[in-house]
């Protein structure tokens, strides 16, 4: 079974060696965050995830989530570890301290979200889908409803889910039928079937509150016409909690993530209130669609990073064969498979991955720090550029990578790693919802380049090209950086030919952003690592000399690995793309 | 749940208008094996596949195999569909005449596994474990023990298994343990345990037919001391079948194939007989190793092809969001997804790979037959060196780039796919293991670059190098083929480049070949689908205006989807191996 550590060494690394984290403690309300206390909190976290949640994932897999007239069983544990994040206040970190919360930046929510996601990733989902309910809220719930449900959420006294699909309306929310009929005391009745909704009922909580998409009775057709409501499982009524008409119909039987409760829930004229102004439900469900797609992108790197581990441990201690060139090991029956070149290639493939995640993650959640708290709003226009930006790069790059990693984490235990026994084949089946999960990554694409892309005449996108450009130029004399800097400027050359040829094509025929748009998210994803790998490779290269000597090199090795055997992949996206999309649109549709 | 339809039509392209097997019928003992008779037959199998054996599939998967006091359950219905394929002669297509088998040429057995194995793959490994028992027997035992057991592997009385694996020796089989002790009689005592024992012990025989890999008393270390063994799970005493002191201690639980048996297997001074001559067992065994490889390259490309047909069924049915260009079904209430530039793209991703495979799948199986029947010595010599070079090939790249197919197919799907009850996540299970069982995909890899690219001085490699040579220089004038024959010549410039710079570089360091090789692997998969998706188009241009013109017009579709957006990949196998070795070798060992 693999064990977990905590990579408190390279969190740190990221947020305060790479990016300058400690400048967010000049933020109104942030300046005791600055990267002592954080980095305290973060070692008290991994402990608990260590010790207390990784031990459950296993066994949660194993057990999975029980349906019983109604009722969702949990797992053995889980309870008892949600009471104890929820008692030492990690369910508050980025709540405001109005409601109860710690008021800390975000970043250290998402360095939370990841020990908690890689152990275990199906109970960080019942307190995560409560972060999303209390951001939707926040933004754009009336302060009447802020104050009633805010300080419960914060707490972690009630869970939160967000209620978007329905059998006929999954990428195309237009569909959606949900009823929502208002009553004369300006609350509403809400009446329909909502399906995959993560911890839509579960036992860790005395209430849930639904955020619900629906349709008020003279709304357009469309997504124009849709409305964010919020509806509790359970609505008081003279100072106790009654039920309200909302029940789970069925769960799931899943891949993976086994001990999360996927439900179908059915609302029968439950009490609800409507967030946000009428038929604007999609603008607010925005709102927490990006930051749950942020987590979600960290759900594929936090696998991935459980799984390197697991495939690390199992390549040290298996024995097999011996090194091609000579015994290395020769007082043992055989050598680690550590020495065999391509498990090395595997495993580095593993940690380029991870820590290139964990770099782009960490990029992505500056931004929407900045975007939300910064008092320059010149800062803050960047900033939300920039995030937005980087959001559906960081959803589909991370998880279709992640899942790749996983597989080849478990391609490095072999025989062992198919069995369930060792644990590993876990990551692999928990992973692979995260590529489809909130929004498909085919979604996500779309998304960079018909929405990001364009978005403000580029200027989003200049949010990346600009600091890019920056950085090629001012390492170019830089003999030490060129076999990081040229790779990347010729990585980013074909980003830039690419991103004018589509906005060119795109003006010819949707179809080809549509044809386009996963292969160009890919080969931005792989301009992205090349760019945050080259400076990270920097900031190592300064610090060489220092304590942690062996960090450092590692660093620069990995990032050797890196631009020579990962990222020559971002040509394959570059001509797949230029070659159009005639060869799909042309193919006959009988003939598929 | 997917349903399955049999790919004929392809299969007869594939095997009677790509190659010529109908010029077996040349062939000794196979006068009769003409199209019309293997298509007609191959007509019937269909029907059991996909009216019997398919529908066990899901429940199998649901139920998995139970074991009960060293017995092994299989799930409801396997028993009674192995009988009806025993009885139909199904399971003796390609035995020999002399032991009641059907003696029909090796393709017809390919066309037939590849049916089964879309069909349900667990169920199919009763079957395949024993044709790969049969083959080590008939090429290597003595005719006694011939006469002795291949009559009942061939009626399907007996089944058969191959037992390599112990706890300590997996990829590395030279660390094998099993003690093999001689008695009086010419016989031997077996002792020790085998894992990952596929078909180990099931209830659809009477018997069980064990090859064991074991070392004799005077065994030197290391492969060179390694002896094959028959051993049955009942031996004959006084015309009595009794026990043999073979016994099955667990079975795995596994992420997939959980319908078919993955044994311990503990052999307690076992009677069994040596196959082969004393510390050659594992010549022998790379007889059935390569046919095995060969089968689980099958796997990879019949998981594919269900999971590709699942996904088509569900592009066509569900209604999701409107073509970019307009509804193209105004009268619904939504366009079918397959109307979506990325849906297509993934959906002709699947059929650019599957089909691909087969071809490959049958120019590698007729290369085996010329091997095994050309009256010709040169004849059979090219196709044995051709079957060589090609079959750690079809065993990898089918099986990486199947798995990955098995999971687009699933991403067509969205969240119905990540579902138990839509069937498509267990191809994803199910094709995880075909990665890893029988060599994993880096042994074979280095199989490829250590043993059949220098086997006699490259005479194997010009086997493949020549015919594309020669495919290119005679098409050079044809401008119709010039979109395929142009990206065509451009990899295969590539692959002769990287061919000789491994060359050079292993002279240097045999860690270079290691480093090399998964990437040289897959650049010639690349490569070889290249050429044959070329080839493919030819004989569709050639044949367009016949009838069947949809068949045909989709082939050349495909093969331009293929050249365009699937064939840029090999330039990333390319580069990232012409880094060479020293990113993974110069990495510190206590950092990974």
């Amino acid at each position: 079974m693999p064990t977990y550590k905590a990579p408190l060494r390279d969190l740190r690394f990221v947020y305060y060696e790479l990016f300058d984290a400690e400048s967010l403690t000049a933020l109104p309300g942030m300046e005791d965050a600055g990267e002592d206390l954080v980095m305290t909190a973060m070692e008290e976290l991994a402990r608990i995830c260590e010790e207390v949640i990784q031990p459950l994932n296993a066994p949660g897999d194993e057990e999975g989530c029980r349906f019983d007239q109604g009722k969702v069983i949990s797992p053995k544990g889980f309870k008892e570890a949600y009471d104890l994040l929820a008692q030492g206040g990690w369910t508050s970190l980025i709540c405001h301290p109005d409601y109860g919360g710690q008021g800390l930046p975000h970043h250290v929510d998402i360095m939370a979200g990841e020990m908690l996601c890689s152990s275990n990733l199906s109970f960080a989902m019942y307190q995560t889908l409560t972060s999303g309910a209390y951001l939707a809220i926040d933004h754009h719930a009336s302060q009447e409803l802020k104050d009633y449900y805010l300080p419960k959420l914060t707490s972690g006294e009630w869970a939160g889910t967000m209620c978007l699909t329905e059998p006929q309306a999954g990428s195309d929310l237009g569909l959606v039928r949900m009823k929502a009929e208002p009553r004369e005391d300006g609350s509403y009745l809400l009446t329909g079937t909502k399906i995959f909704i993560s911890a839509g009922e579960h036992d860790m909580t005395e209430n849930i509150v639904h955020l619900v998409l629906a349709r008020l009775p003279d709304a357009p057709a469309g997504t124009r016409g849709i409305s964010l409501f919020i509806v509790p499982k359970r609505r008081e009524e003279g100072g106790k909690l009654v039920p309200n008409g909302v029940t789970c119909g069925a769960i799931e039987h899943k891949m993976g993530i086994k001990a999360s409760a996927t439900c179908v829930m059915n609302f029968d004229g439950a009490v609800g209130h409507l967030v946000g102004e009428p038929h604007k439900g999609m603008r607010a469900m925005f709102t927490f669609m990006n930051a749950a797609r942020l987590h979600v992108g960290i759900h594929g790197l936090a696998l991935a990073e459980a799984a390197r581990q697991g495939a690390v441990q199992f390549a040290r201690e298996r024995l097999q064969g011996r090194s091609l060139t000579g015994a290395k090991y020769p007082e043992l029956e055989a050598d680690p498979i550590l020495v065999h070149p391509d498990v090395r290639r595997m495993l580095l493939a593993c940690r380029a991955f991870t820590e290139g995640a964990r770099a782009l993650t960490a990029w992505t959640t500056l931004g929407i720090i900045d975007a939300e708290h910064h008092p320059d709003p010149e800062r803050r226009q960047a900033g939300d550029d920039l995030a937005s930006l980087l959001t559906p790069v960081v959803k589909a790059f991370q998880t279709d990578l992640g899942f790749e990693t996983t597989n080849t984490a478990l391609q490095v235990c072999g025989g062992y790693g198919f069995t369930r026994d060792y644990g590993m084949e876990q990551f692999v089946r928990d992973c692979r919802i995260t590529q489809i999960y909130e929004g498909t990554n085919g979604i996500q694409g779309l998304d960079l380049v018909g929405r990001k892309m364009p978005a403000n005449f580029g200027r989003s996108l200049r949010r990346f090209f600009h600091p890019v450009s920056e950085f090629i130029a001012a390492e170019a004399g830089n003999e030490r950086m060129k076999e990081f800097v040229e790779p990347l400027a010729k990585a980013f050359e074909r980003l830039q030919r690419a991103t004018g040829w589509l906005a060119e094509q795109s003006l010819k025929s949707r179809d080809e952003a549509g044809a386009a748009a996963t292969d160009y998210l890919h080969l931005f994803g792989w301009v992205a690592f090349a760019y945050l790998w080259a400076r990270m490779a920097k900031v190592a290269m300064e610090k060489e000399g220092q304590e942690d000597a062996l960090f450092y090199q590692a660093k620069i090795a990995t990032a050797r690995f890196f631009v020579q055997r990962m990222l020559p992949r971002h040509s394959a996206h570059f001509a797949a793309l230029l070659a159009g999309a005639a060869s799909m649109m042309e193919f006959p549709d009988e003939a598929f």
